[in-house]
């Protein structure tokens, strides 16, 4: 059959990882590929307890259609720890609750791109944020990321150079694929080049929380309390991703907007998981929780550095992260890892080729290797089987 | 501050019903205004006991990041339901799972809709799915409907005048806002004129199970076995809207392109939800269920009619509905529906004044009220104040 598709299906495709996501799931495959947490430290019990709250309560209106902004005191929770870890001064109407962060992606996606439109993103970036964007038919460019976040001289040439760069994209924190974290001076100096340009920034922050020795910078937003900054937040990382629950903190104006586009999209988000982890976290210590998950992450990290400093080869070079769940690895310029996965996967081990999460895709040496959600002795073995996978084809 | 949106904004603005939320939800309001089902015919306890088996069961997998198209499970349960009470031969890969069967208009809008290409819908429509679309900055041409359905003369002349129609959007049963059914002989010709034609249909089925009769006229997506039709279910009338469950039936190809929507959007649907409600079915007679909630919304509908019938003037006429959630009230042509809220509200009783369901907001002489969700004593007094207010006005 032959249908006559929007011109933007042309740019759409399966996400690399969704495509892999069968290979992922395979329960008889060491998959380094997911972007996942820890099935074992979701707090399931915890959650269970939480939701047998909100059917005893018995609020028929958490069952009933209902605001699209979400639950209100879930939105006062989140700004307060916003405003607390950061120097803002925010208000529930500062805040919108989404599907997840990614929807928080599609949604400033529609609100700001239009076709040809250009965004700026560190280069490699969160695939799935490609996805989101790609849809409102928008062009990238790929700023090079080095130790303390993006090159902002880059930016500045870019900036002058095109009139309509709608919004530059960032992940500040433990950054998805690289593990890059961005220094205090480098985020002050993003927030005045916003300011000064009137561009908006996208701060896609959901590892926020997961830093290993449970350390805080300032979010962008601190240097403009949600002016031109907008940040994306999540549960899906400290809690768990099947509830499917975000939150976007930005500008009242701008939050208007989102609300048009969340009523169009899909109405409202499930208010009853809303209603669960709002009381989640007033029956429990989530810093607590937090606290327990990232000496697990920073023992899974540790893990995986250790095993990969010894089994690969020296020519395979990665930076220790100090959060996050991710370590990225380059390779030699000839190597394709993209060809090297099917090895791999011969050999019961899957990871993420790391050209997937370059806009251009240009660039071939790189994996992204997913420590957070794979067991101990996993870990271990399967970075083994990488490392001999990798000596195979450098030598 | 001035933000710098995209164009498509200028075109997104709150729904006259959401707008409307503040007072819908006013405990001290008798409100006509929603599209809600009666909470108090949600199957709560039931829920809860599904919900329970989701946790008990500790499948880990369902908290986790899991698939984009939905639990499959839950696919085959609708796949077989809708082959069952229609000759339709579709399998799981023809189901996506939606948030709700709004995320499926929002999606057939994002994978057709070019800028400027032209929706053809019932006149009047659902006002959402007006919303919907519009974010893809599409034009529209209303059809009138008759009692058998859109009248289709107007449709092939449209047809024959342009050639970027992408797709006519009808709800064949109990339609929102006019309570109108299509017609056997309707459903076949538009399934034909659409083949014919190579242009999409997307069927919007929320009511299907809503008949007070219970009985099922066939879905159009029978007459070609979803290949140009695209049909959309919801839980969100039958069980309850706060869970955000919905579906599209399409064929393969097209359930493809929706994926990669799905993903870019918010990657998957809850999936402890849609075991939730796979358990429902399985655990509780679901058909049981539904010939409850019929007799009650029969039930209120009579009311609704009767008291209409005796406390509205002779000029405000409206066709008893068979099943859905609606009376559609005709006033005579002087009167604006917009400017009698005012006055309504301050008696405590609201409504969605029908101009919000044209595409071009042109007609103003009507009233969608909403019986099902409203107790039967507020229903007949809310009638009578309204009955009194249109009186006055119409004197």
């Amino acid at each position: 059959m032959e249908f006559n598709y929007a011109d933007r299906v042309l740019q759409m495709d399966a996400s690399d990882i969704r495509k892999l996501m069968k290979i992922i799931t395979d329960p008889n495959m060491i998959s380094f590929g997911a972007g996942s947490p820890a099935k074992n430290l979701f707090p399931i019990d915890e959650l269970k307890n939480a939701n047998d709250l909100v059917y005893k309560d018995n609020v028929l209106g958490a069952f009933q259609y209902s605001n699209s902004e979400g639950y209100v005191p879930l939105r006062e929770w989140i700004v307060e720890r916003h405003n607390h870890t950061n120097r803002t001064m925010l208000r529930k109407e500062n805040v919108l609750i989404t599907n997840g962060s990614q929807q928080g992606l599609d949604f400033v996606g529609k609100i700001f791109l239009n076709k040809g439109d250009i965004v700026l993103c560190e280069n490699p970036t969160y695939a799935s944020a490609l996805s989101a964007f790609r849809s409102y038919e928008c062009e990238f460019q790929g700023i090079t990321i080095d130790d303390e976040g993006m090159v902002l001289s880059e930016v500045k040439d870019l900036i002058a150079k095109h009139d309509n760069i709608k919004f530059i994209y960032i992940i500040p924190n433990h950054q998805n694929p690289t593990g890059t974290t961005w220094s205090l001076k480098r985020r002050k100096a993003l927030a005045e080049i916003a300011k000064k340009n009137r561009i908006i920034i996208i701060e896609d922050d959901p590892y926020r929380e997961l830093s290993f020795d449970g350390s805080y910078l300032p979010s962008v937003s601190q240097f403009d309390n949600c002016n031109y900054v907008i940040t994306l937040g999540s549960f899906s990382k400290a809690l768990c991703p099947g509830l499917r629950v975000g939150w976007i903190l930005a500008n009242e104006e701008i939050i208007s907007k989102l609300i048009y586009a969340k009523q169009a999209t899909d109405l409202q988000t499930n208010e009853i998981v809303q209603r669960q982890i709002y009381n989640y976290l007033n029956m429990y210590n989530y810093d607590e929780h937090l606290s327990i998950i990232r000496k697990q992450y920073k023992k899974r990290c540790d893990t995986a550095c250790e095993i990969a400093s010894e089994f690969f080869p020296q020519v395979v070079n990665f930076i220790k992260p100090t959060g996050g769940f991710f370590l990225w690895l380059n390779l030699p310029n000839h190597i394709d890892t993209k060809d090297l996965l099917p090895i791999a996967i011969k050999r019961g081990v899957a990871y993420v080729p790391g050209y997937s999460f370059y806009p251009d895709k240009s660039i071939h040496n790189n994996i992204r290797l997913n420590y957070s959600s794979v067991a101990e002795e996993d870990l271990i073995h399967g970075i083994k089987v990488l490392g001999s996978v990798i000596k195979e084809v450098c030598d």
